[in-house]
């Protein structure tokens, strides 16, 4: 299917679907779901994992850096003193996840890295494999780790702080743990355009794939997120003494907010998705015969288009000035202010290229509306997605699932894209 | 002020102060509030401050029923075969609740009694003061505990599996060690129509009295209260990738009902309050970037018009009907369905009259929005109260408070009603 060095290459289709089904061993509970959480024993059994098979099956040595991320090196680089192309994802996975979002991207490098190895394919540019370090939520609570190591978003200071909520242990020592190296952490921060280009595969999450029926969409840019921790103060008092209009009622409070943002986003007219989420709410006191009068609760805003957010942010604004002047006291504060990250133009075209040029595709290029390792990669080079369908858009759960055709396509067009940006680029 | 056998009886309002003072001072902690939780330590304390009273005062000796509630006998009745009037309320409290609520009944209707005990009032009637056992919410979680015994709303069997939530003391064990005895818990069974009356005085809570500037109202009948536990299943998705047109957000759903149900309840016209209160809720999973996917709350609606009760439980149904459309699925348990509780014709027509010869005062008559051990008492017998101002309609806080002027006049009123009851009824 794909041309390249007069050699028609394709992905193994067979070979992929039994990888996912192995590595999808790792870390799975009775109820299906798979628990890789950073530093777990699954974790640490998925980095092996993953190591071995790279190990065994390219004859290369597999490097772990200061941040625990994984790095394979091609065999069949002519030119060394370019910089890299870098691909791959990352191997950890939410609580109860399921065997695609991460690991789907590690394998998919690592398919058609396997692809060329067999031909031993001549590329210009060294090509680089990586499984990245955390990069889902988890209980040191920092998210994308490896990769805010790497473009140096975070560095050892900062990072020094951050212990398991549950355990304790610092992250600090549960790095060094992974094979990582917390004293010596700078080694692993890359310079600014110091890779030809980071390209990463994914699951969307979302559904938009699955509701147009195609496999595979290059994505455009990353999301911006806002997100507030806010406070209602409103008055606790007797559920059946106080009437309904001498009530401060910060759970109601809550509620009309939450209906209004909704129907004020819903009332938006864009061609980037727009999306606000109240996910987290702690009420005070918190009893059945008590009016509340406390919430503290997340509102979380996103879009690709950073001014729908902003415009959320003041009717947002307005909602709350309402709140204060019947009597409720309002604090926010403002936790997440990321905006857009607009991915490679040139990664971008390449994909698409590859894409329009198959009949059988139709070309689709999006916004991802979740935060991935690539937004951090942005920050210093040249970075990519690909998004592949995720059956009834789900994720994060057992029933996350993507068709092995869907896997087969985009691992083609990621090995066509692979092997035309190392011939366009220097 | 008050004439009964020729001799003019007025309740001491420096006397009543003092005690309530000292009273207040159990319990009492560094933030202000009383903390009197049934069969704590400071509980037992205020039961000995008010047995002590008694006995040193009254030179009468306290018994103590099976059920742990504190009784009294009055000196001077002068014909023992017929069924006694009965006076009181409680001295327990909500954490860091009020000097107020319960202990202002109990100290009445100690006043009232004292003050006929000087002047060696003769009754017909035997009249008999009580301080009943936990009558607030506790960790034991079981209210009005002591005249649910006498009333035989709850029994022995029942009341075996209940346990201290906190500690894990049963509530047997609680019982005997404040001095009553479970295995014999029958014997603090009262039989229907036993007693002539009942009466308790308790500060009102809400803010009826404080905002139409009158000292007190005597109540015509105790609110009926219906609540749920709902459970709503929606599904838990990411909040970056789920468009809003594909979500079943759990917590809108609930911010919905809360704001459509307000929207209903200040719409009904009426002459009894109905009010309405989502107090408890718990989101699952409770993440700011995941959309919840359960809610777990109560609903809490209450009126003396048990119409206007159902009328709302229809509303209800209808808008869990339309979250059911929508794909949302609810799951409703009854857990309270307490009918309106009318009290006593003969007590109504006798405080109003006592209020309506005093040219200094207002006659209002209204239903007690929260629940009182004389609902209880009225399913066995004649039951009454009188309730006293509360500024700013507060309770079950730290600024909890009735103005002595106030109490003077709810103390002379009992008073007065006791000596036309004792006088008109058999």
């Amino acid at each position: 299917m794909v041309k390249s060095n007069l050699i028609e290459l394709k992905i193994n289709k067979d070979r992929i679907k039994k990888n996912i089904e192995n590595l999808g061993q790792i870390g799975l509970s009775k109820q299906g779901g798979i628990n890789r959480s950073l530093a777990s024993k699954a974790d640490i059994e998925s980095r092996n994992w993953i190591k071995t098979y790279w190990q065994q099956n390219f004859n290369i040595s597999v490097t772990t850096d200061a941040a625990a991320n994984l790095w394979g090196e091609y065999p069949y680089s002519t030119n060394k003193s370019l910089k890299p192309l870098i691909i791959g994802s990352h191997n950890d996975s939410v609580p109860e996840g399921g065997k695609y979002d991460g690991a789907l991207g590690v394998l998919l490098a690592t398919e058609a890295f396997q692809t060329m190895v067999e031909k031993q394919i001549k590329l210009k540019h060294p090509l680089k494999l990586i499984s990245l370090t955390g990069e889902e939520p988890n209980p040191y609570q920092i998210s994308t780790l490896g990769s805010k190591i790497i473009s140096g978003v975070v560095d050892k200071k900062y990072l020094a702080k951050f212990k398991n909520i549950e355990t304790g242990e610092p992250l600090a020592t549960a790095i060094d743990r992974l094979g990582g190296n917390f004293k010596n952490l700078e080694s692993a921060r890359w310079l600014d355009n110091d890779f030809t280009a980071f390209i990463e595969c994914h699951i969307e999450q979302g559904r938009r794939l699955f509701d147009s029926g195609d496999p595979v969409a290059v994505v455009k840019k990353i999301t911006g997120i806002y997100r507030e921790l806010v406070v209602i103060d409103g008055e606790a008092n007797h559920a059946g003494t106080t009437d309904l209009f001498h009530r401060k009622d910060a759970l109601l409070s809550l509620s009309w907010l939450n209906v209004k943002l909704r129907e004020y986003l819903q009332s938006l007219e864009s061609n980037e998705p727009v999306v606000g989420t109240i996910g987290f709410a702690e009420i005070e006191p918190n009893a059945a015969n008590i009016i509340p009068g406390r919430v503290r609760f997340n509102v979380d805003l996103r879009s690709g288009d950073w001014g729908l957010v902003e415009e959320a942010i003041s009717y947002l604004g307005k909602l709350f000035t309402n709140l204060e002047k019947i009597g409720l006291k309002v604090t926010r504060n403002v936790i997440l202010n990321q905006k857009p990250v607009d991915l490679n133009a040139k990664i971008i075209q390449t994909f698409s290229n590859t894409i329009a040029a198959d009949s059988n595709l139709n070309l689709k290029v999006f916004t991802s509306m979740a935060g991935h390792d690539a937004a951090n990669m942005a920050h210093i080079g040249r970075s990519g997605m690909l998004f592949v369908k995720s059956i009834d858009g789900k994720s994060h759960c057992k029933e996350e699932y993507s068709k092995i055709e869907d896997i087969e396509v985009a691992g083609n067009v990621l090995l066509q894209t692979i092997l035309d940006l190392d011939r366009e680029l220097d």
